[in-house]
């Protein structure tokens, strides 16, 4: 068991309605009728198991945080609430792949990007408390993973638009430039 | 198939000959006569199938740098040589894991200890290219694993000193005390 590792099953089962899959760059993923969000499957073990066979699983865990300050981390938690609000019925998956060349560079160079010229912590920040996250790291898992990232979003209808205005802003930054593939899954909870 | 991990595998074959197991600080490991560093095994598959059970085996997975800036890369990159030179017939395993209290950190909080105020990435370009290093992750490989990080270090007999005189360096810093796993396993090529 790990409480940071979580597993996206999409199927014939599941608490969310996928009402949509996008592909934005690259691949797309198989459309489905359903998802399930599975915390705490160990690598090892087949998510949802003794149920049909999943049409897709995506893997991601949970981390420290590797761009955001002492200030900025003050200012999110200040402002964010946590998934699972009963006005929440409108979810997003959004994985994504970064290029090699982002992987190769330092970190500096990483966070320049990022924050200094492409406001990504920012951007997430003018949309808190309405579009709550979690995000998930798939590059270090030790088995072949097709994203790097998984996000996953919770606000409610009304706020949908927000949302697209939220995603149009990180795709025009330059840090979007990195992003080779991207897919764009938009759900309604049952 | 993931050309960036790494399994240690202990037991009664392999090339490195297991000269001593010492824990610095917690649980130590199990001593073994031999070592094999196997590459590309996933999570799926057991290391040393078809061998002896292994006595321990560990895993991680080299990626992205955390901290070093683009400066820092370049001196690393012009002075830095690769595992597996000729004169290079020690070997030094260090398992590590952090405190928790490491990882609550925000980024700029963990890079001002680990090298403001603890020089570790200094104090390694200081040893080389005598004491070559690869660096494994193992925090967030989604399995229950006994350490966040594996370094494993080669090195000439003449330079077991200057590895001691690293190690000192870098236990007596302020990073250090965010510590609370490591096991020092010296090894020989057989």
């Amino acid at each position: 068991m790990n409480s940071r590792l979580f597993s996206f099953v999409a199927g014939e089962t599941g608490p969310w309605h996928i009402e949509r899959v996008l592909a934005v760059k690259g691949e797309s993923l198989a459309a489905a009728p359903c998802l399930d969000v599975i915390p705490s499957v160990t690598s090892g073990e087949e998510p949802g198991r003794g149920r049909l066979p999943p049409m897709w699983a995506l893997r991601g865990i949970t981390s420290n945080e590797r761009y955001v300050t002492h200030e900025e981390k003050r200012s999110l938690v200040a402002k964010q609430q946590g998934l699972g609000r009963p006005d929440s019925t409108c979810a997003a998956l959004i994985p994504i792949r970064k290029s090699e060349a982002w992987w190769a560079l330092s970190q500096d160079e990483r966070r320049k990007i990022l924050e200094d010229r492409s406001a990504h912590i920012r951007i997430g920040l003018n949309y808190l408390p309405a579009i709550a996250r979690r995000l998930h790291h798939c590059r270090d898992l030790g088995t072949p993973e097709p994203f790097d990232f998984i996000t996953w979003f919770e606000f409610a209808p009304a706020d949908i638009p927000a949302f697209d205005r939220l995603l149009g802003e990180l795709r025009a930054s330059e840090e979007w430039q990195y992003v080779e593939r991207e897919v764009d899954v938009r759900l309604v909870r049952k």
